[in-house]
């Protein structure tokens, strides 16, 4: 499940398999990541924008129905998908064997699928908040003469739309499942505390006094480690009938650790990576961000070197 | 049932026992708002907002539960709270005489406090994207260092956050209950709906073309109607265990019409109404709104005419 920026998937596919093969589980011989796994994957993708957008639904508002089907084709499967294959596989490896049927896997798809959109989503929404520059806000481009800030911002309502397409898709294949409440709060509870980390993160950034690492720890915690991390495999858990709420909080310490693993990188890369590479051009120094490098270079300055980074 | 935002509560309430005295309902007796329901009402709220953000719920960012605390306090109980009433006095006049427990009509308020939750999450996204002037951000004042850009957008995540409190209410008080689900359901699809009306509306402004009555109606009715007159009727028929599809669709079609009348009124007021009175400034005008003055002008203007409001 690492979630690397700036190494192909392939390659972190690899890394993986490597790590794997001291000692594979059982079920999970058959379950390593491969191009097959995401191609079939992104197969079910146009399914299930037509299960949000089909005639049916809302058909006194074609406009925004088309609008929605766009949106969710341009901003959803772009990404990686590491997030909601990491559910698929997880599902495979939990999963009793006599459970992995044809229905199931394409259910754990869908699952996985709304974690792609709940991500992008939060893209959305952090874009706006951090006023990006270098992601491309997709606006409606074929209409020059509308202001600017209305490109931006129907972004903001079709991220609320995306949002929703989460529950919707939930309902239509979950709802009649043993677990679809607690797919439900899982969904709920992990936005709660990743909205909680982007104020946290906007509260931090531009004062140094609170550029602490105990800080630093809660942001990444809250704003990323959850979702990208703990909420695909908690709800393979969930799909995969596991309920205890202890192996639920063992499966979280471990997740965190490795969501904290993944910001540092992801923080190093924004100042370091090649942008070719990681494809964005980094702007934590410029926003002021409380990010693990500058958090250390606090650490290790002196008063001298601390008051240039104040004037800057 | 009435919202309007140019009368005040006391005298929406007197019109509204005059039309009931007619032939009022046997259990409408009593449920006729009052100030006292009101204040019943206001009383509770505290404790929600505990609920929200007690010490033992994410104990390791007090900073931002503090934050949460704060933002649930100015925002949400700050209107006139009619669409969280309207759910007390239709529960009072749908439940049986023999459900109206002091315990009924206590989460009967507090599904009533979700809806005006989401009333004051769908207003700072409102306010997000229609870059309004008049209605204030409340940012972090005490920060007068940060950017003005982040005090505006620390209330997008306050808005995500309060949104996500409407659903840790209803686990916490409706979890238990048959009628669990289908509020979860209502509350997703009516946010659903009212992100699309938000986004027609957006979609709409500024383009003359599109400024027909069909549109126009087609704006009223996602982007206020549902979440403003459908939902708080819905959730009270499922609380009271009314769950015929035929009887919710027959109140959401004389509901929708009410909200119709609703946005008419507070369209012309948006021009013409006294701003001591309406507690705003309008700015249809100026943000190239598709308001039900500019269809109707639209309609009679002579071609000079509507060349000249295309200019403008």
């Amino acid at each position: 499940f690492v979630l690397s920026p700036s190494i192909s998937t392939s390659s972190v596919l690899s890394q993986k398999s490597k790590i794997l093969s001291h000692d594979p589980p059982l079920a999970a011989t058959n379950t390593v990541l491969s191009k097959d796994e995401s191609r079939d994957f992104m197969a079910i993708f146009p399914d299930l924008v037509r299960d949000l957008t089909d005639a049916g639904r809302h058909s006194d508002i074609p406009d925004v129905t088309k609008w929605y089907a766009k949106v969710l084709q341009y901003n959803v499967p772009s990404g990686k998908k590491n997030r909601g294959l990491a559910l698929v596989v997880a599902y495979k490896m939990l999963a009793q064997p006599s459970e992995l049927t044809p229905e199931n896997l394409h259910l754990a798809q869908i699952l996985g699928w709304c974690v792609e959109i709940l991500q992008a989503f939060l893209l959305v929404m952090d874009d706006v908040m951090d006023n990006a520059t270098t992601r491309v806000f997709w606006g409606r481009s074929k209409a020059p003469n509308q202001k600017k800030e209305n490109i931006v911002f129907v972004n903001l309502s079709d991220g609320l739309n995306s949002e929703q397409g989460i529950y919707q898709l939930l309902r239509r294949y979950f709802s009649s499942l043993p677990c679809y409440v607690n797919l439900i709060h899982l969904f709920h509870d992990v936005s709660l505390k990743t909205s909680m980390g982007q104020s946290l993160d906007l509260s931090t950034a531009n004062d140094l006094s609170k550029f602490t690492m105990d800080r630093y720890e809660a942001i990444v915690k809250y704003k990323t480690a959850f979702y990208s991390f703990q909420l695909p495999v908690a709800l393979a858990m969930h799909m995969a009938g596991m309920q205890d709420v202890e192996v639920h909080r063992q499966a979280r310490t471990l997740l965190l650790e490795m969501g904290h693993f993944f910001q540092v990188q992801d923080d190093y890369l924004d100042c370091f990576g090649t942008p070719d590479v990681t494809g964005k051009i980094g702007t934590d120094i410029e926003d002021g961000k409380c990010s693990w490098l500058a958090v250390v270079a606090l650490q290790r300055a002196t008063p001298a070197q601390r008051k240039l980074m104040e004037v800057n």
